[in-house]
């Protein structure tokens, strides 16, 4: 019996205390439902709407610390990374490297992830469609790397809102990779004249369940103690404490669709 | 337990024999696997995007036969109606009217759909939210029926396809009326060239088991023997063998939801 | 040296006084300015979001002013129709039938429109392509009326906005139709939760512009004196005393075009 | 008397020959039609949709034909970087760096086109709102460059089409820089099934006026003199010859604007 795969954290790495009680809890719930667990935090925010947002505190110190997290709970980890010249550098405290949907069809930015052997996972832009996707995988095959993931977060719909099509998961398991469904930056709200991108946690639930339904092979949920504090993502993350009874659910479906 | 129900049937009323043979086999399947079942066929095709095309047998004619279905099979049966005065005589008929997608803003047709007394089942426009579909509600509560299904159907996501929002399940749940989806509209390929709709009828299963995970109430499945002779709708109906693997799927599903 | 055509007045007859001040003045400005003009009003409004919107003051009285306000002041007129049955008696009061954007692939309506003789102008839906009113076309055409005009007013596009495709004006001019641009609905907002659709009048100057460099043959301008205190689309109707500036702008336009 | 200016030249530096060519022939006909005229050719592609594609033809030597171009016609030169580190060397040989729509939210690239001291031309992104192209223009304000330039490219509209939102003229005048219309990539059919992004160039015309009479400051069209051998975006490209008659049409046009 095959269990689909959680990559879960908070948005950016905050502080070491904020990743540390993630991690504890999301790997104790996913030991517990038998739901293997990568833990997922970025390093850096590289394409924030506005310049005056949160971006990190330091490449280098919040890799360590993902690093941290993995080694203390057992977990793979994984980040995204925005330029070429991050590839390698991120490669050495991660396991995944996660390339943001915006750059998807960046070649250089692929091709260097690919080179690091690490598995690459990429986002579907949301000016994409998930056959296309095809050309993400093949530019990373080409570059000798294998270990490819791809994730649906939702297309452009209007200029304030996305649509997930769940059409995209099979279409996008048919180039061979493990389809994952981005369950909280998929109810992103862009283009907000505030300049903070805005959200619907509500439907996470619908969207999770939609995509297990759907076939998805893993889920993505970004989560915090205290979405209305966090730096990155306040609008769209999961309480913390709601996981747990989700992720209960979600499992009970996922026996069903199999 | 509650299982979902199903409105299901040929697209158009092309013959007796087609209708019984669909309602017959249908209704069987549905009887085994507990699902409460509508027989859905249209006794005229009102809005075929080309003049050319097949539009029924005659108003009367079809009607009787819907009718005969639902007395021989003991099931509950739908039509949709296109203009004020086909609600009166419709309802004669038929146990539920269905209004078309497009004519879902249509406040005399609504008014008049409501006034019959039946069952009234609004598809949601392909230019319309969820939430917006409160003011159809309202339409309907307003002429006193109170006996309102929603159905979505797909948005218009640029001229050749939609895309299916599985957020309107529960938002239009909201509006205190069951939500179906209609899993084989839906799949439509609008504005193609040749003046006929197209289709992607093997995501049928896809769309159902989305809409099942996110709550859905009924589900609405165009189905014919053959649908490659199909003279409405051939490109996106479900093949009939297909069914009963399927309804199989989603019971099992919708048990994991509940 | 042939001049666009300009079909102007405001949305719905409120009253003898409003449209035959409207009337007075847009002719006496057209007139000046060499535009040949069309009086549209509509004597009902049939697919108001809310049911508690203004729908009108009775239709045989509106239609009667509106005959009144051509007669008056020498102008072709014109009105919208909602369904087959309204075809012929509107047909007594007004030169043009115009057809709603979300009736356009209602065949009845189109062929009732068609058998009164009258020019049928038929609004693409907004869900449908400009290719694809081909197929509107033809059904007015076998119908034996070969006076069509085809206008554009906007297309989904998430369900709180609408965009204007210029690529529809030579695509369905290729019909063989006059093509008009509807600058005032096409920046409705749609869908806004307080069920009134919200607009964007500021943008009317550009939307007419770009609309005559793209080759549009006419324009559609709904317009009050007072659009703050107009029973139906007060947020996107252009204020009566902006029209001349526009109009005359719009005509230095023209004639660079041709 | 205020007249556009035009960026345009072949997609991609393919030889010498074909940039010479070029720049000989435009330039000619801008200096008659007094054009101000920007020289563009792209040194190196780095998001073709398949790793297939070509992808240039070294990017030191393309970008010091590019150079050789400015100084032989005497004319301003511009090409597109992917990112942080290709600023600075990029900057050494043209006078205008122009982000890519999809990188148009990557902060490290606008602050390290920004901080050359050059201008910088940001396309929106196919996935962004003109309002919210502010926040691209503070970022490089808040570098410490004013003099940006903005480009409009066409919004995702389903996955096979784009479509032209003329509103953001207006919208990303506001943000105080002059914008500009690309009239070729605007008309790109993304996501087809080959990996090669289609096209729609009789349409180019259509775009260019209505853009000049929405008050766009300039135009972006990318011409070849014969795009059916070209090595990037031939399905979108004007053909050479045809360049000289729409310009003429377009100064005209743009003296009724002003």
């Amino acid at each position: 019996e095959k269990n689909f795969f959680l990559v879960a954290g908070p948005c950016v790495v905050e502080s070491e205390e904020l990743i540390m009680e993630v991690a504890d809890k999301v790997s104790g719930i996913c030991k517990r439902l038998g739901i293997p667990y990568v833990f997922k935090s970025s390093y850096r925010k590289a394409n924030r709407t506005s310049a005056n947002s949160f971006t990190g505190i330091g490449d280098e110190t919040a890799l360590q610390l993902v690093k941290k997290v993995g080694e203390t709970y057992g977990l793979p980890t994984t980040s995204d990374i925005h330029a070429h010249d991050e590839a390698a550098p991120a490669a050495k405290y991660v396991d995944i490297l996660q390339i943001p949907a915006f750059l998807c069809r960046q070649t250089d930015l692929l091709i260097a992830a690919a080179e690091t052997g690490k598995v690459v996972n990429v986002k579907k832009g949301q000016f994409l469609s998930g056959p296309s996707m095809k050309f993400a995988v093949d530019k990373i095959l080409k570059a000798g790397n294998e270990k490819i993931i791809l994730t649906e977060r939702g297309t452009t719909f209007g200029y304030q809102d996305l649509v997930v099509d769940y059409r995209n998961i099979p279409w996008m398991q048919e180039h061979g990779a493990p389809v994952v469904m981005d369950c909280t930056h998929s109810l992103q709200q862009p283009n907000q004249t505030s300049g903070v991108t805005g959200g619907n946690p509500q439907m996470i639930g619908t969207v999770a369940k939609a995509a297990i339904a759907a076939g998805a092979d893993g889920l993505f949920i970004e989560t915090h103690p205290n979405p209305g504090v966090a730096k990155s993502d306040g609008a769209n993350m999961l309480r913390l404490d709601l996981l747990e009874g989700l992720l209960e659910q979600l499992v009970k479906l996922r026996k069903a669709v199999l």
